[in-house]
């Protein structure tokens, strides 16, 4: 079989193992107490063929059973595996042989219980890898589709999951079934709901091809722990969002690793990198399982068409609330703008005079003209989304009359949040589902929902204006050590500029070099076998004059080594902002580029942003523009302006660099001087090997 | 009248306002679309007396009207005014004269509106002031309070909301609304409900000492937009957080003050100030509505004793959602202690090998034994909450019989974080609210709980240690300018040290002080009309031989001066870190202490910490702590370790400075220079007048 053939295959393995028309259930048992009779139980009302594997009985539930995997009938969608680990093998072997599409393994006791578990999980990766069996888990409590009745999961309640447009794809089926649950309390259901456990063959990036061009899906939330090959699920986030909004959760911000790897037997990686690649993929990233939910259920039901900086309006029947809502965007970055004159005039015509009409719009308790404001601002052609918050008062504001025809004139998202007695707010929100009108129930939840439209929106655009891998030549592999001058050569091949400097080998040399340069110079001891060049004296900074510079050389000549006479001389670069740029090749991850402050201060606090490369220049403007001090850039005090073109095409240049050279792991250049001219590399590191590269 | 016997007064008239016993709407209408027949009918329910003024009528509802207000029956406890702003100052005076407790305004057309409506409000203010009448609002929704059946507030369902033990003091109308919704959508109740509009009279500071004797309230609420007489609120909160938990949101994190203005009139002050007093006093603070609510339901059932650093236990039935807890609670920055190797003994007899069980315990799927398993970790020592969670599985854990023996047993806070379809929940948190223990619905919502109990149990530690105010002996008024020098020296009055410096007039006692100092000096001119010293070249740092003292002087006489000859020479201070501390006399708050990181990057981030004065060494530790960049000060990179209790009396000092010289506004070191020895102001200034101070 050729590996298209074979990719083929698991392509299509993978919809029948999550849209079975045929389940067995291998180790099906007649106690209830066992995990294969809550298997048959779960599964009883399955639309499709189900059977039973069990060399005891003839028959389970009134469902056939069958003795052996072997003499099952030919082509089998899904085998559900409630069978001892030490088992698993063998079933999955004899499975793939008999035509199944994919498993599900019931039972624990692989690479989550430590090394013996780790050897049964790498060889069903290579029955899989090898035949083109598809595997859920291990380590996983399964998935619920509730458009083909299948309830592959055991935890009392999942088969009472509604259908719905939201699928959950969740590294851990504990919070597999949290966030469905919570997609239930919202009124809303599921198209599929997903545990992937210890992911051996079936990861979050095999699933979102498939959930990509699902009719019934119409938003994917994502549940990360870590991720081992990042660049793969990168790539899939991208395909996918281009299509469908993705709204991804990803654990471990704090050190929790020893208890993680308990879990999963995965590292968590860098939780920085994960976020960034999957925001930069195009991904909606939350902070909870609440987030999680809620934000999906809201972009399943509206999304914006690709922006940059999406504009959000607010209309509001009390102000407080408005306040926080208001507080929450700007807090958040989305751009509230104030309204156009026309606009406000308009407004104007429905409201008293005093009232705060330029965005938010402060209704005041909501009156007859309620819907015609809505209108107006979702007509503002400055507005891509209109959010709407007021108190649940029936007598006076009905969300539907007052929301549908600004929704149906603009075509744009209006959104609705409210609040009011549980008990009471049931036939509104009934009405709003009914007339696909999103409604949250707080200020927050209104606050994400502009949030949510807005990354989405910016995510949609980083993807329509991603960066362009750049043809990767062949280059001739760089081998020994890189001395400053050697590294600021090569990146000055990348198009990243160094002071004027001359390597020079004698006093005789250092002098006509210094006549060339322009003062003030430093002069450098350039012996490859001197570390510490400031610490030994060999580092001379504001050299103007000749007598300077002989005192400079007199001071290098006294430091012994092996190399005597070796300077360098360089130009002394003008002040300006000191930045660290840099990039490492990162297993899971592929090359990552980051930009960050210069100092010990924003070392300490890690401020520094991260990319996977290839970036371009907008996205290296948008990692300038995370960073917490980015006002440093800007002529903060006493500092010039930084030209923010000159760092992008530096970082760029690193970028291309290190996929030009797949020899190098690391590169930093630290400082990079910046001034409203140029971007300078003071110093540079270069690393050779394969290399992880340390935590951002 | 004395100002004890009216203070006394004012005391009795809330308690009236708020918990009335007869009630007169005045403007009451039998025209349902007026607000004086919607507040009859909101409170057509209120068991004792209740009666209208109108002229034109002589019963409303069934209820006695009166012709005017003078000729009320004396004493009645609460008047609701539904007639226009401009008539209620003459309603107020004539309420005062009759003997009414307290009056609350339906109509708005005050201080949100602009001069004239201050005015108004200014007058009304007066009134209060003169006769010990209150007033709630105006601008305001009112308030509810179930155990009195009040409904003093026009929203539908309002009359619905349950008896509860959580007071919501809010600012806005519509966010104390919000907030008792979401209380209810908890399945709780309020024990009173109150939006405090425009505050004119009855503020937060004034409700909060009568809701800390209230028996019915067992937690409060408090949602704060601008904050005009921060400490009489401070205090308020600090004396209720001796008793009851108090949990805040303030508004303001982004800039949104135009809107702010136009919502209340009033300014939104520093959000970072009244975030930092409110916790100081006490107060949980949080970042929404649903925390909010969530948060003050919580600490309503249960509460732990003052502790600095609490620590809380994890016992889960799903690793991937209590990797989130985990997660959750550790970012932040709550204790999440290994366990004894006595309680993992103890827990490891009810759970299968290869378990994780150092806390978080990860019990897989709950078994018989977790009921003692929670048990054994809730009788852990150096374990302060108990947090329990799992799916709802009533078959397989019935969470009243797993958490009530650890509850009983230890006596600490056990809380049950579960989720489920909404519809199966129902019996558990019925039974859960019955045996009294806390249920939440969510792995950040189980996070929320912990972080809530730590930071409560935090404050009240902090009440308790608080810094005694020290006895400010009266000194002599300071005027004048304050140079570098005489600024350092009542820096020394207040024990905060300097570099060892002389000032000198001439250059033979520049030369003597030059040979009594320790090498390298800096010489700085010490003309007062010279304000920027470097730029001149009156700066000569690193000075260490007679030549180069010499070399300096000649230097600083060719600057010209009217005050020649004027020269200060100080020893060079050693290395270290550069910190920035300082006080400002706040109008809101008083007496507000700064301690921050030196450098350009910290200014740009607002790197800093404050807290109202005085303040003791433990809460300069916790400003330090909450510094981001505080790992600068334990010898991070080259940098020394810093000595925090220098830090601590130098930031101690300024505070006792401040206070004891009220003639000045704002005292500023800057840098502070710090290392492991010391803590030593390098420079320093004075500014004398009352000042509110910048932003922090």
């Amino acid at each position: 079989m050729s590996n298209t053939e074979l990719e083929a295959i698991r392509g299509r393995n993978l919809e029948r193992l999550f849209n079975p028309r045929s389940i067995a259930v291998i180790g099906a048992s007649t106690d209830l107490a066992k995990a294969g009779s809550q298997a048959m139980l779960s599964l009883k009302g399955f639309p499709g063929r189900l059977m039973a594997v069990n060399p005891k009985v003839s028959e389970i539930l009134g469902f056939p059973c069958y003795p052996s995997v072997g003499e099952l009938p030919e082509g089998v969608d899904l085998a559900v595996l409630a069978i001892p680990a030490e088992y698993c093998i063998g079933v999955a072997e004899q499975a793939a042989a008999r035509g199944v599409g994919g498993i599900f393994i019931i039972s624990g006791g692989f690479g989550e219980t430590g090394a013996e578990g780790g050897r049964l999980q790498a060889r069903l990766a290579e029955v899989c890898q090898s035949t083109g069996l598809r595997l859920l888990g291990p380590n996983t409590s399964g998935f619920i589709n509730p458009h083909a009745k299948c309830v592959a999961s055991f935890v009392p309640g999942v088969d009472q999951l509604r259908k719905g447009r939201v699928a959950v794809v969740a590294q851990s089926g504990g919070v597999n079934l949290s966030i469905s649950f919570l997609i239930d309390h919202l009124g809303h259901g599921v198209s599929l709901a997903a545990g992937l456990g210890n992911a051996v063959d079936v990861s979050a990036a095999d699933v979102l091809p498939m959930l990509a061009s699902d009719p019934n899906t119409h938003a994917i939330a994502l549940h990360l722990e870590g991720v081992p090959n990042g660049r793969a699920l990168f790539d899939a986030v991208r395909e996918a969002t281009a299509v469908k909004p993705v709204v991804a959760l990803v654990a471990g911000k704090a050190d929790i690793g020893e208890f993680a790897v308990s879990h999963t037997g995965n590292l968590m990686g860098s939780h920085k990198r994960t976020v960034s690649a999957l925001a930069q993929a195009g991904a909606v990233v939350v902070n909870s399982t609440e987030e999680l939910a809620q934000a999906a259920v809201l972009l399943a039901t509206c999304r914006l068409p690709a922006k940059r900086a999406a504009s959000v309006a607010l209309v509001t029947g009390q102000a407080g609330p408005g306040l926080l809502i208001v507080d929450g965007l700007k807090s958040a970055g989305v751009n509230v703008p104030e309204f156009d004159v026309a606009v406000t005039d308009q407004i104007q015509q429905h409201l008293p005079p005093m009232t705060f009409i330029k965005n938010p719009v402060d209704t005041g308790r909501p009156g007859p003209g309620f819907a015609r404001i809505v209108e107006a601002v979702a007509g503002a052609v400055e507005i891509d989304a209109v959010l709407v918050y007021s108190l649940s008062e029936p007598s006076v504001l009905d969300p539907v009359v007052a929301l549908s025809p600004a929704r149906a004139q603009s075509g744009k998202p209006v959104v609705f949040g409210t609040l009011g007695l549980r008990a009471d707010l049931g036939p509104a929100l009934e009405a709003l589902s009914t007339a696909n009108i999103p409604a949250v129930l707080s200020p927050e939840r209104l606050v994400l929902a502009g949030v949510a439209l807005a990354a989405d929106a910016r995510g949609r655009w980083n993807a329509q204006h991603r960066a362009v891998v750049p043809h990767v030549s062949a280059k001739p592999v760089l081998t020994g050590r890189f001395d400053e001058s050697r590294a600021k050569a090569l990146l000055s091949e990348y198009g990243i500029r160094s002071p004027e400097r001359v390597l020079c080998y004698g006093r005789e040399e250092a002098i006509a070099a210094f006549a060339r340069l322009t003062t003030p110079v430093v002069v450098k001891i350039a012996a490859s076998d001197v570390p510490h060049k400031t610490e030994v004296g060999g580092v001379h900074l504001g050299i103007r004059d000749r007598q300077g510079l002989e005192k400079a050389l007199d001071a290098i000549e006294r430091i012994p080594t092996a190399d005597p006479g070796k300077v360098l001389i360089e130009e002394m670069a003008p002040d300006g902002v000191e930045l660290v740029i840099g990039g490492v090749r990162d297993s899971s991850w592929g090359v990552v580029l980051m930009v960050g402050l210069g100092g010990v201060l924003a070392e300490a606090l890690a401020d520094s942003s991260v990319r996977l490369a290839p970036v371009g220049a907008s996205e290296v403007q948008d990692m300038l523009g995370e960073l917490r001090g980015h006002k440093l850039l800007d002529g903060f005090r006493t500092l010039p302006v930084c030209n923010r073109d000159a760092i992008a095409a530096a970082v760029i240049g690193i970028g291309r660099l290190l996929m030009e050279h797949p020899e190098i792991a690391e590169i930093e250049v630290n400082p990079l001087r910046v001034n409203v001219e140029s971007a300078l590399a003071l110093d540079a590191l270069v690393v050779f090997g394969e290399r992880a590269g340390a935590a951002q």
